[in-house]
Formats: structure tokens, C-alpha cells, sequence
């Protein structure tokens, strides 16, 4: 099935599911079912074929799944059989933050360059990295070869940092700040705002 | 409609509508069409109307919504018409991201104490407050009406920690580790783990 076809909350599934079969491999596990790989995400095993369905047939009836070869398509259809190179923008608490972050390297996710527009900020150390002033920004994103910028910036600066990202020719934005971002077709934005998730956590109390 | 049986993606996107409807209510504007209010946020307008459904008749056929009527009304159904008390656990470069973020006290999210295990971090200043130690934990939910807990610690010792809180009576967490926490059913948890929507970006690119 091409790419775009795929609903979104499918894809939004299958980042789980492949955490879920590696902390199952780390056991020895080799092969397992729908039914215990969803108890283990909380989903329902017929979720869970029905989702992967969409990409081809990868258990049989009554066998389960093998669960390196799972574990090997669910990477490459999102594509993470390769690493990926991130522009963090935003040197302030959350930047350092997420500049130390092990898990993104563990992840194949690579922070290769910071930029902030402080000056007193810009050559300071964060993580392995120092931070360059916002006019590095098309250098940087050229000389790494970067595919994907992190907005880590104050709401009123991030729009316009991703107008600059994307006339780098950046086509994927993680966006921290509380801001819904107007952006051309071709760019995919994702959010991460604490209280958005708060916000829908106080239904249920 | 009982509160149970709601969807989840619905009550997911109530916190959008909440946030552009306060967007448009800073500009002056008193009535906006459900076509207007979907496209600032990406969505169609029968979605909005459908969503909106779920809790009662907030518009007139071809008038639009009363913006400050709507605003007022997610708030009743989302609970943010009072002040939620949280507690944070793990006072590293992330809990203090967290505890210095402006847009939850804002938003009537007020962190009021913050715990670690380190020797090293206890008694320091973190935000405006003071980092206790995790022995504090029962008392400080008692002492201040915690609802909520927020998880800022290594994966490796969330689970233990999230234990600690659902015995102190907590319903609610938010977890940053990179982990599938096991819970009671009357417990709800929500994750926000960059490594995950990173892993469904990749998808798109």
C-alpha cells in the first residue's frame, strides 16, 4: 500500500510495537503472538493484525510471529534501518535536556549540531556539542546532512525558526513549543507539549 | 454520554479546540464557524462537530460557536475550571526543563513539590522550590493535594516509582521514562517520549 494511504494512528502504533518486540527479544524470546505482544502494549490482538496488514503477512496462523524478523520489517517501514541526522534548535533547560539525552543515540537519532540566537549561549559546551549562533543554521543543515530539526524555543520564535528550517530544505519538524506551526504540504510537524497531554489527562480524573 | 464512553482520540483533541479557541479569543473575535475553528487546527469541520456531540448542542445551525461560550464549556468537560497539583519525580536536566516551564502554572497546572534520590540534588533550589527526598513522597502527596504525578526519571526505575505513587493514592501520571508502565485499571497514565514520534516521523520522510 503506498506510503500516505496508511492512517496516521496506524503508523503512531508501530513505534510501539517495535519497542515492545525488542524488550521481548532482550529475553530470548523467538517467537510470539498477537495476543501476548498486545497485552504487553494494551492493545487487542485483531489491533494489532489488522494494523500490520497494511505492510504484508508476517505470522502464520496459529505460530505466532518470529520475532527478530518483526522486529527487522517493523525498521524498515519506518525506516529506521539507517540514522538520522537532527537539528536541535533552543539551547535553553529543555535543549540541555534533550542534548543529553542517551536514548536518541541508542535510537539511532543523532543531534549533530545545536544553534540558539544567545549570545550568551552561543559557544558554550552542551553534551558532546557547542552551540552556534541561528546564523549557522544552512551551513549546518547541509554540512550534516541533516533530515530533521527540533524546535526547543520559546512559542513566539517558533515559527519563524521553522520558516528558516524549511527553506533549508528540512521536511520534518518535532516542535516543543505550545504552537500549532502553519507549514507548506511537503512538511510533517509533530508536537510534544506537556500540557496538551495534561490538559487531556484531567478528563479522566 | 457517561464519561467512559467517549473515545479516547476524541477527548485528545479537545485540548486543540481549547487552545485555538483561546488564540482566537485573544484577537477580539466573539463567533467562529466550525469550518474556521478546523482549519486553524488541521481538521475537517464535521469532525469538530462530531466531537463536540459527544457532550451536548454548543452551536446553531449556520450562527457558529459563542467562542467564549465553547471555551468555557471544554473546560467544564475537560476539568480545567480548578487548579490541578502535581508532583515531580526526578530533579535532572528534564524535571528542571519542567519545573521552570511557565505554560503549566499558566495553564492552572501548579508542580508543588519535586523528589530525586540523589544525595547530590536534595535540599538544592529547582524552579521555586526545593528538591526533597524520595522518602518524602507520602507526605508530600497528603500535604499538598497532589493529583498528578510526573515521571522524569531513568527507565529503569520508573516502574518502582510509579508503584510508590499509586500507593499514595495517585491516579494520574505522566511518564517521561521510555517505558510501558504496568498499572491498576483506575489508574491512568500518558507518555511523552520524543524517541517514539521520532520513530513515526521517519515513516514520512
Amino acid at each position: 500500500m503506498p506510503r500516505a494511504q496508511v492512517p496516521n494512528v496506524v503508523i503512531r502504533r508501530l513505534p510501539l510495537y517495535l519497542q515492545t518486540l525488542e524488550r521481548i527479544a532482550e529475553t530470548g524470546q523467538q517467537v510470539v503472538s498477537s495476543t501476548e505482544l498486545g497485552n504487553q502494549i494494551g492493545v487487542s490482538s485483531a489491533q494489532i493484525r489488522k494494523d500490520l496488514s497494511y505492510f504484508g503477512e508476517f505470522g502464520r496462523q496459529g505460530l505466532g510471529y518470529d520475532v527478530e524478523n518483526l522486529r527487522n520489517q517493523l525498521k524498515r517501514i519506518l525506516q529506521l534501518d539507517q540514522v538520522w541526522h537532527i537539528l536541535l534548535v533552543g539551547a535553553g533547560a529543555l535543549g540541555h535536556a534533550l542534548a543529553n539525552y542517551r536514548a536518541f543515540e541508542e535510537q539511532n537519532f543523532a543531534i549533530v549540531a545545536v544553534l540558539d540566537n544567545d549570545e550568551a549561549k552561543i559557544g558554550q559546551p552542551i553534551g558532546d556539542l557547542t552551540v552556534q549562533p541561528m546564523t549557522s543554521m544552512e551551513r549546518a543543515v547541509r554540512d550534516n546532512h541533516v533530515e530533521i530539526g527540533i524546535l526547543a524555543v520559546p512559542a513566539r520564535a517558533a515559527q519563524s525558526v521553522a520558516d528558516n528550517l524549511i527553506a533549508t530544505g528540512i521536511r520534518s519538524i518535532l516542535c516543543y513549543a505550545p504552537i500549532t506551526l502553519s507549514v507548506p504540504e511537503h512538511v510533517h510537524v509533530a508536537y510534544i507539549d506537556p500540557v496538551t497531554t495534561l490538559q487531556t489527562m484531567t478528563y479522566y480524573l
